[in-house]
């Protein structure tokens, strides 16, 4: 009873200095997604857990807060992420045959900290493109992605870029269960050469040589595709991957010059739900990603139609708090009084975007992050805005 | 496996037509506030089950939805309203010993559909006055209400409104179990005088008498108040409530007399909540209130912290399902293409508020809610929008 007012762990209020922030970038974001022209969708918070769970596996299951739906007697699910929802979307309600451009934001939840998370609870924002196979889908994201960025003034962003279907190359002539799949993909990400060689103890020679090389091919983009190159084998399904990663980095380049590009072929990170070129964004002074895109072929495949797709997403809390943007709001003091054209002039002052406070008879200039530096008053019977 | 895209009832996806306006009303209202002085916060959408049950009693107890806490063992719930978070976040976070203004907009859950409420998923977005005693309060929120619903284009309003300290002066002298008032309640609106002649058997019979005088004190709010004056016995405690609420309506008769404005004295939804004033704003072809507001002094005790209180919420799926606005997007097509000037080109036209679809090598004009109305095409090596 005393402490009814703590929260759980990890679970916090966003206060008015913050809240400002965040809704603000919330805002901007969706209107930059609209100016490229794609639709709003608002999926809900939660669903039946076979819907939610179709693309991350086990790792996302124990992520999900369960709760029992008192009309059906079902398990429901609060969404972790928004993609598997944006899918279903997809599949089935909208079932376009076109090129479809989503966007969406709104609230995820996890029952534990995953790492460089700190909140259990996000506010997810992100776009997607289903229906589009070629490269031109994946830069428009990326540019949508780093406009997004911009528009928090986060500074210098680096990308680090990967492409999924080089492990996915690697594992196609390979048996290994999907748990043993999972440890190579930490061991890789930890460059962990012992765990490696104990995990493909049965890989022929040339798999194993090859998977080894990928430890190294990681720093400045076009370095790395020049030795992943001459690294890898000589064959199709690697080279594909090389000359998307190396089309990609050019376009990007050339679009925008100031990102930073880097390649990390030993990070792929989220591969099984991957499909293609993966990119993850940083920016200084945050220890992960702050945004994470990438192609997911797959993603509708659970609820029967597996299109193109791909997107990306990031958390505005955590945005927020990488932004350098200041808010200062500044207001007009009122006075209180029902005269017609005081509320008209207070009016017509609040609809040109000022902050107007009526004080109420005895309100005094009380704390709030709201600053007045002017007032209404009256003057020779005229209502005036006048510096305090 | 063969539904996995099938929603849980009373649950439900909003589309890009409906998103839109959605997010259309959800940043106009949040812009009305902010242009009244309200302070934004953004608390988590589930919290420990105690701090959410200390307002509502058992009726909201069943409606939450709950679930374990895996970091502390403990039940957290999805929070159903967000009134009582805020009085959490006057009480314990901001502290402020001013009048604080206070705006929230988020997600609530209910495990069951409610009379009237025909999602268990709403929108619910309000506004806030903590620490002013005064008319004046309610008066300002009851502005903001009539401001947020016109935005929304909803045509005439009726309000309807009562007072809860008609009932609380009832109840003084008569001892009544908790689960009896809840009943009495119920008679009361359904105007059941057998009911309610049952419920109060023991009640002294001027206490009845005035209880059965309020099943016939409703209709246009100035001549309910004439007759109440009268009908109600002539002590403090009901010629106050009256005189508040004849302050209340002469006021929002002066300020907004394009309103509809009934009284209904035996109508006391939620008066074990409020305190003083409460409001109920009707539209026409939707059964149930629109918004509802109202003062709630005691909303604070739980946390500690009980001070004046006043405020309103509505659900923004309701308020869009109800708004008259039509949104009609035009989009300008362009070209794919890297080249600089087209870039740049298009970053001004989105810049300036334009939709600018850049179309794949082979995409066609596909369904989408965005109408091209316009292109942009290249003449004498000037990129130039025309229409089509």
């Amino acid at each position: 009873m005393t402490n009814r007012w703590l929260l759980p762990e990890n679970i916090s209020d966003v206060l008015p200095s913050e809240a400002f922030k965040v809704e603000f970038l919330r805002a901007t974001l969706l209107g930059v997604f609209k100016s490229y022209g794609y639709q709003l969708i608002i999926p809900p918070v939660l669903e039946y857990l076979e819907s939610l769970l179709t693309a991350g596996g086990s790792d996302m299951d124990i992520q999900i807060f369960k709760l029992v739906d008192q009309l059906s007697g079902r398990t429901m699910g609060l969404r972790t992420d928004m993609t598997t929802q944006v899918a279903r979307i997809d599949a089935h309600i909208l079932n376009q045959s076109g090129v479809s451009r989503l966007c969406y934001a709104g609230t995820t939840l996890q029952t534990k900290v995953v790492p460089g998370i700190f909140s259990r609870e996000q506010l997810q924002i992100g776009a997607e493109i289903y229906g589009h196979q070629g490269i031109e889908a994946d830069i428009e994201i990326l540019s949508l992605m780093l406009d997004a960025l911009n528009c928090a003034n986060v500074g210098t962003i680096t990308l680090d870029l990967s492409h999924a279907g080089i492990l996915k190359a690697l594992l196609e002539n390979v048996a290994m269960s999907a748990d043993d799949i999972q440890s190579l993909y930490g061991a890789l990400q930890a460059k962990n050469k012992k765990l490696l060689q104990a995990l493909c103890a049965n890989w022929p020679e040339a798999n194993f040589t090859t998977l080894i090389s990928l430890l190294d091919l990681s720093g400045e983009a076009f370095s790395v595709i020049e030795r992943a190159r001459k690294a890898l084998p000589n064959t199709s399904a690697f080279q594909d991957a090389m000359s998307a990663l190396e089309q990609f980095c050019q376009t990007i380049h050339q679009i925008r010059p100031e990102t930073q590009l880097n390649i990390d072929l030993a990070d792929l990170d989220g591969f099984q739900y991957h499909t293609g070129l993966m990119c993850a964004a940083y920016v200084a002074d945050y220890p992960v990603a702050i945004a994470r895109g990438g192609r997911y072929d797959q993603v509708g495949s659970a609820f029967g139609r597996k299109r193109p797709a791909t997107g990306f997403s990031l958390d505005l809390f955590a945005l927020s708090n990488v932004s350098k943007l200041e808010f200062v709001l500044k207001a007009i003091q009122a006075p209180w009084d029902n005269r017609h054209d005081l509320r008209q002039a207070i009016s017509e002052l609040r609809n040109s975007g000022e902050v107007v406070i009526q004080l109420f008879p005895n309100e005094l200039n009380s704390e709030s992050i709201y600053e007045f530096d002017r007032k209404l008053v009256l003057v020779d019977d005229q209502w005036k805005v006048v510096s305090i």
